[in-house]
């Protein structure tokens, strides 16, 4: 019948199946992801599926061997993908048939692909946000090691690109490093609703054979089990709260990017990128391009606005990348002009500590700190004494820088917990 | 100058400040809804400029007897405002100085255009955050109630618009009952990163006279004070936040809307939508359109993918009508084919109850239940039989649902504590 | 039914139609805008109705007097909106019958809702497309104006911020000018197919009171109509197209406003923003900000990813509103240093006039062009060398930019025609 | 250095180049789509370098022999990868040289990276858009063909999903066509706005060594020249255009995907997809899914809101496999109740050819037509009739059908010229 309408409108293809539906369909390109996550799925599955009788403990023990194998398989690198393989669940499931024949076919028994799929989705994620969230704690690290060390380096802080107010180096460090612990903050959250069982649901009504849900809780060392299976089997909420979690992290790490872009220029002039995050250009030698950081600027544009399930690994393939890039960046960054600022903030520091004013440092005192002390120190002053005015709890002042350092600190370590 | 170049360029504009730029640049059309928030804001800054020995006490109370007067005239419709009032905060302290006079000034010392503009916007949406979980939480509980009253009415669940497995009308309600729950509980984290003080942290450095923040954090009962005050003048992260929050909430809306949608066509008849939500049309008098329903969707589209400050009112807004708007509609919504479906799933109940297979069942006993009892009954036992095995915790059998309902009632107390 | 319901699930609303319902639903707010042009289809359709022998003559003639009273008060500003009135059209519509009685209800005879928005909407924005293509010509031609007369003014041009080669500044002006014929061309492409007749389309089905749409198109000054009626009344592609064509624009705008913020900088300190497009700050009076600048970029958020008809109105007013002030913004902007590098173009020029080398022209030859050459004049020769030798077509050579000039003004012309 | 702060600040990495920054920069994998455009493009350019005298003919002659080897190892396969090729543009120049040696070099002569990269794209992009054009072209024949033979066909029109008005099914199918024919206009204008040479702008300035840029254009046969160097380096508006096109034209897919899969809905049952492009369900062996309509629908929004340049070549895959979909699905598709509804259409056509009105028609005659005229007619005159009705110009009456056929096949035969 295809065929004769096929002819009679002047359809592209006449016969069983047009051979384009099944490109078109695969997802195997980029769920291969979750080979290992799939396995273990499918042995929590099966071990649920013998303590409900619905398989012999031989045939439990048939199935675990064989999923065994196939995992050996992907670790080896040996693992062949057929033609007809559309996605990692059938792939591993095509396998498992070649290895141990048709006791293969009852692992399915109850399991809907929706269960299997979301399941599989939901392990892979959980581990991905953990990764995610060691790497961003260990760049708030970075940042706020590098805040505490270099406290007394002072420079101008902007608003809408004009020169504001002085503020400490640290102060600015600080703000980007706030704004990562809420992001660190909220990947906990999406952790917490990611780390949820779906399996047991079936195609839509629910599993029929009375599987025990809470055991396959405990086996695949989930927080907790779905409530209702309709709405397991469909909903995408933790995708969408991943990805939101991305742009907004990409949106902080963007800022921070577009600032140094900026202190890097020839006409700023603060920072000075590393080599190894910088790139040269063939027609113009003079330049030395921040590519890392145009890179990080760039890649937040293809976080947002992804809403698939291949955007899921992706953005985290991303994310990583990014995460580390900054750590690395954020590390080697030289500060050109360092010395000049930081001789006022240690100043103001020594008259603090010797309990004086400013002012009545001797001349020698200052030259301890630095050979720029000479002729003319009352530039110096300005800035090292303006930085200091702003001592409310959240300003650039010393102590409150310091108390910063100790806030952000401890809200990592309850992080880690 | 600019008159100069103003020729020489063939500008459209020659003068002092180009009158287009006002309109431009004016925020006060939508940042109205601020008034109430911003005075209080004010008085309390001004009690702890007090405290700080910045406003001598008969100061503090003019200020704060002006800030009364202000608020009593937006009460009361009687603020006028000017065409120079370029937003809400220049508004009331234009007015507060017409008031009160030069003391007026005194109330921005240490205080920063940005400094204000982000408490009295935290201050507003932490309100307006309470009154849309109210709103919500009531959405839930009619679902839930309504679950529980019609827990044996049973429809076919669709996959793919396609017929699949027979389930239950509250396994369907619950289904979009639960997903609504995660936005009740994604609002609470929202709520708790909007209750952070950013007042005390000036232009960008912070603020240099010594204002006691800790002291504004508990005058405006905020939870905690923010770290940083550069972060905390520039970021807009809870922004954000909310604008996802209502996004995912909109889309979990739209989904049940677009169920109702196509239960409700003469094709599928499940369900009619209440007089008090529909309208007709004029050109063709049999229709009877879900307008309401259409909108719920139709808003959707309008909440996505917003990202300014202005958003943040329309969404508020638009949440609130939408969640009211819901719950009328789930509340007056007709089943019409209720009671045949009823029949199966009352005497599957009747079987249990008597610990008797369906089957045993006399067909008087069945007649009891509905006279739709008759010759032929094994459709009906088909599709209550259906439902009863999916028992697994999260599947549409009638323990799993009361389980549920159960689950989401006690969610619902937790949220609400 | 409703109330029993109502209380049986504790709904929030009891009664014939949910107040909230009404504002939930109306348009009124946004699309009064459109008052005229309603009134515009609305005469042209009765006209057509006469001539299909659906209006006596006198009744048409009863209509039309009508509508120019109606008319006549929006102009006035007498026009009384009623709590009722939904959107414009029900506005109109009820005020005719106001003013005329029954027979105003004659004119809706064959004409859906539907048909009348959509007509309404593209009346409106051809309109509305013809005045942005106005000022959006108007910013070219000030750009390429400034152009010619400054193209003896050089200035490095940047790759990744760093300084990359040297280059005419109205080579910089013209790569923005460039861009914004581009959206002009586009412009007039979206224009073509909003100038498309969508009335006698009925609801869904057509017109089915044989009214002559061709009539209708010329009445109407339409270059077409539309060749299907379902898809008349549902197609939107038109909206979206003007907001992509505006979102595109806003790119390149934003792109001028951001280099501009730079190039404004302390730090980069080439141009200097008209007083007319700058503000103050209260607490830092040494700042003057780009706020008009800034403006237009973060204009460009609001402008990406509207969907809605609500947004064409809003669009369109930032559209003119921006481009207006990028005109006074091109058209005021002041070089300060512009003489040191003006020097070197002319020398440049004056060479090239002679037809002798750069070195060959003598100190006193050159300092008949600027008093900055005096001892060492190398770096002038450089920068000036630099550019003249990037002659290929669309470089910055100037005999390349009096090229660029001329097609810029050429594609003007034929686009205004 | 980069290894002191390394230590200092406990960064990941120390040494000269973290590998990470490779990986993240490189888009070999995507890009590799362009070896055939970026070989095409540097033949013409040595060509140019020739034509300018920075070339002999005999390197010419080599560097043309060795890039033909190039193609030759692409399209047989045998081309190998290095794990430094960042880029195709890379690895063809590093073969190249491996080829032929040093010459290879002077191939870059006054080209930047930038300026074969845009010119790449813009080859590539005119190509592909062509066949796009073309497949869509291809759909819309398939649909007015099969709208031409299906003509006789009513059913229910639907507005809010509500029956509406009947309308002819080719109706239907033309609203759909209609749609698709702007999209065709716009790919044309999109496509002459691909059509530009950038080739000869340098890095930035524009190219210093007077290429004849009219001699490449005619080389590689564009349409034009791009006007200014730097605008033609870093625009992509062209992109951003392609992606608005595609996106709009998989919103008409969309919805032509959605109303199919209603309309093959038990409920409705209109029309049956054909079994190449539905699939079953194991769990549920009763049901047939429209995978193929689902898929075009969640396509959709992976092709909405992409913005670079890899999604160029994603959303070129995916719009030829949709479009070829799209086409098998029209052309195979079965509309079970054709016969029935088919019947009062070709009565109503023997009134009208006979001069005489519907009710004179003998019960013969109408038997003529098809057997299900027999006791009661009069629904199937009602259905028959209200079409006829609607015959204004867009009207779902026969005549106005036939003439939306004739008016869109216009339009293809004038697109394809």
């Amino acid at each position: 019948m295809a065929s004769e309408s096929g002819k009679l409108w002047g359809g592209r293809f006449v016969g069983a199946v047009d051979p384009i539906m099944e490109k078109f369909n695969a997802s195997i390109a980029y769920d291969r992801h979750l080979w290992e996550v799939d396995v273990q799925g499918s042995k929590a599955y099966s071990r649920a599926l013998e303590k409900a009788g619905l398989l012999t403990k031989a045939e439990m023990e048939q199935i675990l061997r064989g999923l065994d194998k196939v995992a050996e398989e992907w670790t080896q690198g040996t693992f062949k993908l057929n033609p007809n393989d559309e996605d990692i669940h059938t792939a591993n499931e095509r396998r498992l048939k070649e290895l141990i024949g048709e006791t293969a076919g009852k692992l399915h028994t109850g399991r809907s692909r929706n269960d299997q799929v979301v399941t599989d989705l939901r392990l892979w994620m959980r581990q991905t946000c953990s990764t995610l969230s060691a790497l961003l704690r260990d760049l708030i690290s970075t940042m706020v090691d590098r805040a505490e060390a270099e406290h007394d380096v002072l420079f101008p802080g902007y608003t809408h690109l004009q020169r504001a107010q002085p503020i400490r180096w640290s102060h600015w460090i600080l703000s980007h490093a706030v704004a990562l612990t809420r992001d660190s903050e909220r990947l906990l959250e999406v952790q917490k609703r990611i780390n949820v069982l779906p399996l047991g649901s079936g195609a839509i009504a629910g599993n029929p054979l009375g599987v025990d849900r809470e055991l396959l809780r405990a086996e695949l060392n989930f927080g907790a089990i779905t409530l209702n299976s309709m709405d397991a089997t469909s909903e995408r909420d933790f995708v969408a709260e991943f990805l939101f979690w991305a742009s907004l992290c990409m949106t902080h790490l963007s800022r921070m990017a577009e600032d140094l872009i900026l202190y890097g220029t020839k006409e700023f002039s603060f920072v000075q990128l590393s080599d190894a995050y910088s790139t040269g250009s063939s027609l113009m030698p003079q330049k030395k391009n921040p590519d890392s950081l145009e890179l990080i600027r760039s890649k937040a544009g293809r976080v947002f606005g992804r809403e698939d399930k291949e955007a899921v690994f992706e953005v985290s393939d991303t994310m990583s990348a990014v995460l580390q890039v900054a750590t690395g960046i954020i590390s080697t960054l030289q500060m050109p002009f360092r010395q000049a600022h930081e001789a006022s903030g240690k100043a103001v520091f020594m008259a603090e500590t010797k309990g004086v004013a400013l002012n009545q440092l001797s001349l020698q005192e200052l030259q301890t700190i630095s050979p720029l002390f000479s002729g003319d120190v009352s530039r110096v002053w300005d800035y090292g004494h303006s930085v200091e005015q702003y001592s409310a709890l959240g300003g650039t002042a010393r102590s409150s820088v310091d108390w910063q350092i100790g806030q952000v600190r401890a809200l990592l370590r309850a992080q880690q917990a």
